[in-house]
């Protein structure tokens, strides 16, 4: 389903109600419960299978990627015991980032940047519910935004196995907000490369691509933004989900979230910039181009209108028949030339392209 | 009556008169009273039959429609014991969207768009009055925002059968907010159609459109602001009306609200950035129209100057008696045009249109 | 004196001094002596004569309509135990609107707009200072922005005279924001129909139209925006002099305040993006004219020259006496012009006035 | 020393470190003994003579104009008990404006315009060292800002001499803040003479004169804008040195500078968009020249070539011999002329200077 | 590695890795222990070394050169107990400025100017990690922004060997932000260098060196901003590392931070009111030239075409055989150049280059 039918379909909705793009993969649901000693990995079809990692003591992360399958989905909700608006935030993409408490658990919801980035306005959205005991994250498709988390977890030695599900969270989340490196830097290189162009060859398409970033980082700025005060509020939160120590992890992926969000602010206000710029350049080449044709009509426009007098075809002109005649009128044209290049030169139009 | 004949009449008025647009149609009061087992529905003529409604405990939702007699709705505010400062702001449209405690009961003013708007500045209002054991709505027209809510509430087992009024209130706003996303996915479709079009064909009519854009993304912004801070304050009240585990409900309306307060900031920036696009587009073009120009002109306008000399008809010319002046004079213009496209090419003026 | 003279005047003055300006008539002292029986109203001439009411705790409104008198102003301020810096802020126009607390009176600065306002950049100030048992009121000129809380006060039935003055003081101050009113129509509508004209023709007066607009706005913003403050402290103030049930009076206006806030704002920037459609379709109309001139000129300037060649006396010229010359010739420029019309047409040129 | 050699300096300086620029005169050091009996005036050279006033419970006034003895400063700072940082944001002119509390005093560094400004980007700084007892200003030339509060105190009536050292404080942060009216006049004139000349005759001058306003309006702001944090913190202070009564006479002082800040804000808006409003001018204009030009050139350049035609000198072209042939040609070419006058008019070209 | 690199390479990375920047060389470590008695000085090869001082009471500098030698870094971190967020902070460069509480020190990055910044974007940075009885810094180039302080640091009699390691972190800090003042002056400079040039001859370069201008404001905006939420927070922490009276310290560092901010935005607000001059002045001078072309144009045009008519070779064209004819059209046509040139005075065009 499109964006915009999907928008037209929530409208008098019961709040609670799923949607889902009709593109969406049937959910895969894989689930990790882990302690220092032991991790045990696997996949479920049914999620009823997952109600006892969701009763031990013993930190679970289940992963689900794709939605397809709204009934499996809500069993999901059921056995985790999931608010149903929170289950409602998690699949209902996209959402504007958050980190929202419920009586029992923490959701958190993060866009990163994926490849598929570019063809749309959308980023993909991962939501992560973290639990006393477990983790819950939701993923529209197969991203792989968290394979090598998934690796970290398979070492024995790790930190991630030493902590409990809320460094687990901080581990996810830094891991999404980390996507945005190499967006920033393509970003940097494209400005780089217009900025760079626009005092060579200022074409539409370069007009075009510099407007092309602008709508970008105006995309990502609204995107990001609401990121930055949920991972904010994550730093700071009071809640016994996040114990102080692992604040400290997740003030420090909100550093990493303002750090970029200060370069969207930077690109966006040069991208700005850079338009005042072009027009700066093409009015000036404007003049550069006019001053030519002003020159060359203002010297041999009012010439031509002299030869064409004595191209006249009246029996009585003198001139024509005196014997200087000729002479004296290439004479007084090519004073009147002299006088004219004179002028323009004092104007300072032939001071060369850079004139004033 | 217009819009500023009102507002004129309004001035030295006393405070909680009420004033109401000539259009608006009589009221249509509707009342639903209803808990978990019973649901009760009707429609009355005289407020007073209501007022065992509101002396009750069960809670009882009374819908106006219609503000086309004041004495009716005076009746309707002495029975439910209304501010009158709170029935003056729920009358007299429009007003700035808000969340304001008296003290027996809450007034939410919130606008939604509706087909009506385009033609006017203004969206429809819709007031909430949310008592203990009653809601008042106010609507100036038959808007038809609530028949969804309607019809949830003839489930007996929906769960606004089986929560309190604030509930209630709760999913009347969602309502009214929910009504927003197909408008916002209309200015996001027209803004795109507008952004495709300017590097294909930039015609007045497009920048008529983008400004008409630019005026309605103001207007909903103006009008949208004061609706996020309302929301963000029901959200956080602190008030026996609104009970603790409704908060979150009306904290997810107030993430929907800010992220259509996003998606209206990031069309209003966009909008502006394309205006500077179209500019910079525009003094590309006429850079290229005056090159061709310049170039023509400067090519012949000197040589029509030398035809000209040599169609003069002086006695004593030499040179036109002579067998080779013909030939000559042609050679040397052919040089001098020649002269000319390279100086040209030279300048990067014959490079094609982006030349420089 | 003129407003500069007067600022001049300040500098370096003793704190309290009282600066009037030269046009202000001399004072016209009314009072109201008030409560749910009786009112009493009158005249003085020499504010000794108010001293009585002064000490009396039944509310006394004195309105002071002119300051051409300033011993009799210090008289007042020394009647009413004014602060000296209370005094001077009521007396001394134009001061930044303020809610000020001090130790026995709460001194309120309002502007508000008045036909006179269009040719200053002025607006007229009044100051309400408000104490436990009466209210002064200051205005520089007899405006009359009171007139209708004086009716009101004459009908015994009215809530003016069953409540105290903080009642009064929010009388007031509701009468003097609601003049915003007609003057936000005027400018909406002089906004309408700058931007209606816009689009049919774009004229410097039209410009200067709109400058003027966005110059009103920026002066009516600047007085406007501490108003809202002053309001938004009133509302919220914790003082004995404003009892917490009239709070809530204040806060509606505040809220009046702030919808007119709302909408000068979105005025100023419909204004700047209306300036920024001028600009996209004067560059438009101008590439329209030029390109008209350029394939007039592309056509037949070379044409000229063609003609002119032929044109010329030599002697010699073969063409000239062949039975085919003149036919071939024409021929010729003709496929030159048809030519030159084909390659419009391809860049786009020839499509009509929006053509690319 | 230039203002950047001396910056060029103060890097990698030890803290507290004194900078004088060379032109200032050396210190005149003056004292002012008060209570409300007693004045005692004079001019001391060596700082060491103040120690006497320092230890008095008196209030004492100790003025210091010009920096040119390094030594004699650290004197002062050694008697008077002054913080090194204090003392060096004093003497190293210019600091961001401040109300630093340190343990025993309280240092309040202002900006204020003087005839001087103008020529460079900076005001004179004058900085207020408040103690318990006395109090010392530091100002690097003889301004001349405080002659009237020294007048002031000369009258043993005045507030002044029955007042604290914070009422002092206070006048003179008074009279700094007020050297800012005339200034705003002088701004106010100037921007009100430009935006009359706009529409008159917008020339490269009035472009310079609008952009040194901008400049102008940018510095100030810059130095202004942390001039009514540092008042609103005065106002607000939690100290034993600014006693309760007195804090309310500095919030005067802070809503002047508020009022200040507004104008310079509204300033500098109208001249951005004055700016604005040349550049759509300009395009007018642009638009009306082009027009005449394209006009002219349109309707008599094919004319031309067509009687360059008949200018030919081929042998055969028949209708040079026909009796007919020059009134035919000649009312063709008028035919040819009144329809393009006719096309023109229908374009809307010829319909005035505001034609489309 | 690029810097692009670099960040590609730390997605997926493990919290807590170390990048280093292939260029960066490997560490120099050098320590110094001091009191007022003692200053001990000294390089180590192996960080293991300096286990000793770390654990002594008398306070240590450990300043940490080039990060060219992961495992030595790490070490460092051991010794000396580092956070290891603390650690990849200080190594991994850049990140934002900050002041980051960690359970047992307090890390302090703040980035400053050299010499190398202009050829990217990237200014260098120093962490500054304060514990109790040590200071550790590190800075992935030899830079030389402590020199002085070493040298202050040589002297018994200095503040620095008196007071504890809070006050050497402030002498660093101030160190560091001192570094900004040159920059300041020289873009200052540029800027003032860049508006003169505008009103003298506006060229592509003049308009290139601005947009630079603005990118270099942009991109220190950027950094510095969160340098001084960062001393904002040192000045104001409540932490025993810093005690109160080094708190008035940084509070003053703060307040250079803040005019060096409002300098750079002042210095970006100037640049974009130059480029908007800049465009005024162009189309200024584009109607300058065109009304040039446009006067000789409509002129000379004209009266071509009348000369050709008379050039034109019909037999029959009686006026050519007049005795008159030559002087009536000569006459005809002064007198038509004479209404053009009254004509073109009227509208304005001939009251010299600044006319309408």
């Amino acid at each position: 389903m499109s964006e915009s039918a999907l928008e037209a379909l929530r409208i008098n909705a019961r709040p609670g109600t799923l949607f889902v793009a009709e593109d969406s993969p049937p959910p895969r649901i894989r689930y990790f419960e882990y302690d220092e000693d032991v991790l045990e990995a696997g996949e479920v079809e049914d999620p009823e299978e997952l109600r006892c990692y969701a009763e031990t003591e013993r930190p679970t992360w289940v992963d689900i990627q794709g939605f397809g399958d709204e009934a499996c989905l809500r069993e999901v909700g059921e056995v985790f015991g999931i608010h149903s608006l929170a289950l409602a935030d998690a699949v209902n993409v996209p959402q504007r980032a958050k980190a929202q408490r419920y009586p029992d658990h923490l959701l958190i919801v993060i866009h990163a940047p994926h490849e598929s980035f570019g063809q749309g306005e959308r980023l993909p959205q991962v939501a992560i519910l973290l639990a006393r005991d477990y983790i819950v994250t939701f993923q529209e498709h197969r991203y792989g935004f968290f394979d090598d988390v998934r690796e970290r977890l398979a070492n024995p030695q790790g930190l991630l196995r030493r902590s409990g599900p809320a460094y687990l969270a901080y581990a996810l989340v830094d891991a999404l907000i980390d996507q945005y490196y190499p967006l920033m830097a393509e970003l940097a290189e494209e400005l780089d490369a217009i900025e760079e162009e626009i005092f060579e060859r200022a074409s539409p398409e370069l007009v075009a691509r510099l407007h092309e970033l602008q709508r970008r980082t105006t995309q990502l700025l609204r995107i990001h933004r609401p990121q930055v005060d949920a991972l904010h509020q994550l730093a700071r939160i009071d809640s016994p989900l996040v114990p102080e120590p692992i604040r400290i992890y997740f003030g420090d992926v909100e550093d990493h979230a303002r750090q970029i969000l200060g370069s969207l602010e930077a690109a966006r206000a040069s991208a700005t910039d850079a338009m005042g710029a072009i027009l700066a350049l093409l009015g000036h080449r404007q003049n550069e181009v006019m001053k030519v044709l002003t020159l060359v009509g203002t010297i041999f426009i009012p010439l031509t209108f002299v030869v064409g007098i004595y191209g006249m075809n009246f029996d009585y002109m003198p001139e024509l028949r005196h014997r200087l005649g000729y002479p004296v009128v290439m004479g007084a044209m090519a004073v009147l030339a002299v006088v004219m290049v004179v002028w323009f030169r004092v104007r300072g139009w032939l001071g060369g392209p850079s004139g004033r």
